[in-house]
């Protein structure tokens, strides 16, 4: 009951550390690229053939010997026989022989015997007795106007690490190099309860006293947009027996466990109990941070327990600080944290604090600047200015308040490329 | 077979006005909050109650009447009856006298005939014959250390306008006001085929001229990132009547037709063919930029009927030009284009060009300034440069090729905000 007397607030860099020492690389899984869009490669991305995979003609022309040329000129030009066209898709039915063209499209393959292709532009055709043939006024280069097979991408050549987002552009490298299964880390699986019996379920009137949870929702959206799979494992009233049970019980079935409510100083505040009678390591009670400095996270087994505080804007922070970078790492991403950036703060942020302060902001462009406005009041009770937010703007503890333009941090939530450490990078 | 011939190129600006004059918002449709993550708000999200719901308090304390404390002093400190608890979630069983106290944690319900708070810290509890009592020595005002009902927020405001993004914020409020279930805009159904004989399915071997299908994988990533439903409706070989058949009959099933390939002047193209047969009104079929010049649309009875490039990058700068913003546009929302801003040039870009590039690339941040890189090699041909892209770097036409460091536009393809207008905004 009295766990709260022993709190000692930890920097925020070294709570982060601390939750990051128990990171682990989660399972592997196969799936099919219908359904591989923004899952994690497990293995790196091979070219299986070289690029292209044959040698294959840039332009619309004829392919030839450029031994067949070396005498061609204005004043000498040459005939060639025509016997076929190849289109893109389709190759020539026998080799070339010498004094013989072989019509191709863009994208064709070059015929076997062909070492050049004559734009379709310098050449001349014409037809007797049914008989094609292409007239040349010069010389050819070996090699000219062919894309070497391989020239583009050898076989065997790292196009994508394992580690990487699968975004349109890798999904097209899938297919093209015929990863119809792709290897992919498994989504880490996440149970979220909310604590709190002044909470009412979203689809419930409300009564006196009572406040709907919004937190649970808030957090399996977090949780979505972060790559893994949420399962809401329900409120529970604020009692020890019922949430020490409900806790342990949910232990098996998730990599992580998350709840919000019950970790401030209050009479009914339970999450430092339960970890303590689960025998859980408690990593830190208290953050020197604002809002969120209740926050809690517990290890057992390797598994974490992550106890938010049950305020939505501590909640919200506390998520992307903590359990953001875990599941990322669980999903093999070789740079787990936020990508953080420096930015000209948008307008006055005048509070004094001690404590380094994380505000919900939007990020904004304006002549190859770079700036983060905080998304209206930051009442910490308040969720509404969470709706435009895109980015935690941190403003450091022990300073006087900010001015507008004043250069500060910011963490990007929806960039996705994220980045190696949890500071600036 | 000679549409070709009669082609003009218009500029990009006035080629993307020409689609968005065909945009119209489509359907709604009502999701579970469970699934409404990404999803677009089809209505005004209002408040449905006040908030707090209630007059509530912000701190751990004793509710009392002010009242009673008119006259008290360090000297003439007060002693209040204290018969209650009421701790977050629950409320006073009675109207409270004068001269009572009732203890209330922080976020309770103020109990009725309450009007301020005194803080936990400046009152001296004690105990009697098994009756609680509360001393304290100061003056109270009417409402101090009281969290007014409506205080946030009124009943009936609007949180969040409709065509808004649900984002983890967004579902924070659907759910604290009662939103189980919740009113959006209907994902658009979009049919992708790939055109050419060339093409083999992912799945199937490497043979000799042929390539697999990738584009149409690049597709269905690029729609399900843009928030739509991709439906693929297979390759179709380069044959009028195979392709006219496949398309006229996909027509009632979608809202939006995608076709790669079928659309440069090679002796297999099809689609200004088959837009004819239709009965299609052609748009434009050349757009004055690189990649991507002979990207066509046309529109029939008020559908959109896009002919994408089938050369991958060009498809790509399609897609993500004319295609995305009518997504969202039928999707509900007020801002459909790519955010686009201005960034300095991460590397030299010497190629001069008559036309506008779009050159895929890479975001990045440092001190403040913004900067877009090619993404490697941008031949059009070569699809492994989109892996890393998250932006279209924007080289207007009519330039002898551009520095490190010059100011260029980009548009930013995972940036959710968006913008009103297609210019730079």
């Amino acid at each position: 009951m009295m766990a709260h007397l022993h709190r000692k607030p930890i920097p925020v860099q070294e709570s982060v550390e601390k939750v990051m020492e128990h990171q682990y690389k989660g399972q592997k899984e196969t799936v099919s690229i219908h359904e591989c869009d923004e899952r994690i490669l497990a293995e790196d991305l091979l070219a299986t053939n070289p690029v292209p995979p044959f040698h294959k003609s840039p332009y619309d022309g004829f392919a030839l010997r450029s031994e067949d040329t070396q005498h061609l000129s204005r004043e000498n030009p040459g005939t060639f026989v025509v016997n076929e066209t190849v289109g893109a898709g389709h190759r020539a039915s026998r080799p070339l022989k010498e004094g013989e063209a072989v019509r191709i499209m863009t994208g064709a393959e070059i015929p076997e015997g062909a070492d050049c292709v004559a734009m379709f532009e310098i050449c001349r055709t014409s037809e007797e007795n049914g008989q094609s043939y292409m007239t040349l006024k010069r010389k050819m280069e070996h090699n000219q106007n062919i894309i070497e097979m391989g020239s583009e991408t050898k076989e065997g050549e790292v196009l994508v690490e394992k580690g990487s987002v699968i975004n349109p552009g890798v999904k097209a490298l899938l297919a093209t190099f015929g990863y119809s299964m792709v290897s992919v880390y498994r989504k880490p699986r996440v149970g979220v309860f909310a604590t709190g019996t002044e909470l009412l379920d979203v689809d419930e009137p409300l009564t006196p006293g009572k406040i709907r949870n919004s937190n649970a929702h808030m957090i399996l959206a977090q949780l979505e947009r972060s790559g893994a799979e949420g399962a809401y494992l329900g409120k529970l009233d604020d009692d020890f027996d019922l949430c020490f049970e409900a806790i342990s019980q949910s232990l098996t079935d998730y990599d992580l466990i998350i709840t919000t409510g019950g970790v401030s100083v209050g009479d009914y505040d339970l999450m430092p109990d339960i970890y303590e009678k689960l025998g859980a390591n408690v990593l830190f009670n208290k953050v020197a941070m604002r809002p969120g400095s209740v926050t809690t996270v517990a290890e057992q087994n390797g598994q974490l327990l992550y106890g938010l505080s049950g305020n939505p804007s501590a909640c919200y922070v506390g998520f992307e600080l903590f359990v953001y970078p875990m599941i990322q790492s669980i999903m093999g991403r070789q740079r787990p944290y936020h990508r953080r950036i420096t930015a000209a703060l948008g307008e006055d942020f005048k509070k004094p604090n001690p404590f380094t302060r994380f505000v919900r902001g939007a990020l904004d462009f304006s002549d190859g600047q770079v700036m983060v406005t905080p998304s209206g009041m930051d009442k910490s009770a308040v969720v509404s200015s969470l709706a435009h937010t895109n980015t935690l703007i941190v403003l450091k503890g022990g300073t006087r308040g900010y001015t507008k333009g004043d250069q500060v941090e910011a963490i990007l939530l929806e960039e996705k490329n994220g980045q190696y450490i949890f500071q600036e990078g």
